[in-house]
């Protein structure tokens, strides 16, 4: 890993440990990040109860939302403040109470202020549950005042 | 209202109300169904403060869910056990706490087993909040056990 | 009609026009626009035997290609130069050799600098060939140098 | 490569080669096919003076097309007829005349009857000009009336 790699590596996860600190929604759906880098995140939430639709499956508006938080912080890793145009999910397998379910996120292309980002979201057994893609638009401002000096030491 | 759109309606009716009362997630994200037709629904929610991402809006998973939820109570309404297949929506504006948002569901178009459903998700201002698109796909069986006659007496 | 809707329909008509005239591909497939207005575009296109792919159907390509000169039209019908960012269509019954598709754009959405445009793509025989949803976004400057007092005389 | 891929690999250049042979449209627009295999598929396209917009930068539904056409390829490279259900297209970077494009098919998910296929469209520089996505639906039948067998002979 070069310097460079290692100070964006480092400017990740600092970023999106600060996104995912104040975002209630991801933590109230008991989110949780397991590896970040630039252009990239991978986020797991456990299938509750709760989620359940009336089939008895996750409701679609949950894994949806794991793959749009994932699809978020990736998006907002280099810390530039970037929003969410659009997405769009296929759903693949049911997804059941009590899986786990993990979505990796990763940048397809960043040419200027719009960028795409494909999310896979798998269940416990390693089955493709649904594919997201998200469209950004980069923002005015950073996500977290920092210098990179400062993120070095 | 000719006797065949009354049928279908109170059809409807029936079909949204069972499936709603079994639907967990979107009881416990507090929706409530404020009409319903064949092929159309009205859901709305109010953006509690568990919702907000780190923008202080409303992650979008949870706008996605109630677009989500519209569509499935549309495109069951008929009765005809029907999942999403592939969902995809554009943000227009960010909704705040607070708010109520109100989702209605209309299907664009059902040539056989696969249809297409549109959902608008507006702001208690009216304005418009994210427009959704639903693609369902029609599988066997109905949606609650029920015979038309026993429904119309 | 009021003067200012009266204005920004003949500013339209202008504008798609000149659009027109310097689209070699939509001349080179055979389009014509039929109708159009602020936010609206009509356009028909025939399916003609070369358009057809290995079932003997319209290539989705030129389906799509019909609905992408509709929007592009609509999105572009205010004078400010307007680009795709990016669109999805949902096909729904095969086209067939000699009919004559219809595409009919509206803008469901103009938020700022981005907009959604929902195109129909029928038969002649009325039937809906295709869904179409494209996302817009405007650029810099005008598609065609034009003042609007000039353009009222 | 084991005997059932290399028998596969030969399936899918004969059913790929068979279909090209018959697309009217993917030959009056000047693909080639420069590479196919199970759920894969490669096609080239140059830019063409007529497929320019008013913008003289490549029309989006030649661009479309052409993925288009190297998504039918992939689906269909097992020799089970199957059609595109919806696709969408995200557009990154203009195509200029004269560009030669490159659109390359890779199956993500095939549940069922129902599959997810990417497709990446680069420019002769190696820049990615657009991504597509593209929803596949299984129907009854084969390509080309073909046992394995004679195949392997």
């Amino acid at each position: 890993m070069q310097p460079d790699e290692a100070t964006q590596q480092r400017l990740a996860d600092i970023v999106v440990s600060a996104m995912m600190e104040r975002d209630a929604a991801s933590n109230y759906l008991g989110m949780r990040i397991t590896s970040t880098g630039p252009g990239i995140a991978t986020v797991t939430m456990k299938v509750k109860p709760e989620m359940l639709n009336g089939h008895l499956t996750c409701h679609g508006g949950f894994i949806f939302a794991l793959a749009d938080s994932a699809f978020a912080f990736a998006c907002n890793s280099r810390n530039q403040s970037t929003v969410a145009a659009g997405c769009s999910i296929e759903y693949l397998r049911p997804a059941l109470a009590g899986q786990q379910l993990t979505a990796i996120a990763q940048e397809r292309a960043l040419p200027g202020r719009t960028g795409v980002y494909d999310v896979a979201v798998n269940n416990d057994l390693g089955q493709l549950v649904a594919l997201f893609r998200g469209k950004s638009h980069r923002i005015k401002g950073e996500v977290i005042p920092l210098d990179l000096d400062s993120a070095s030491h």
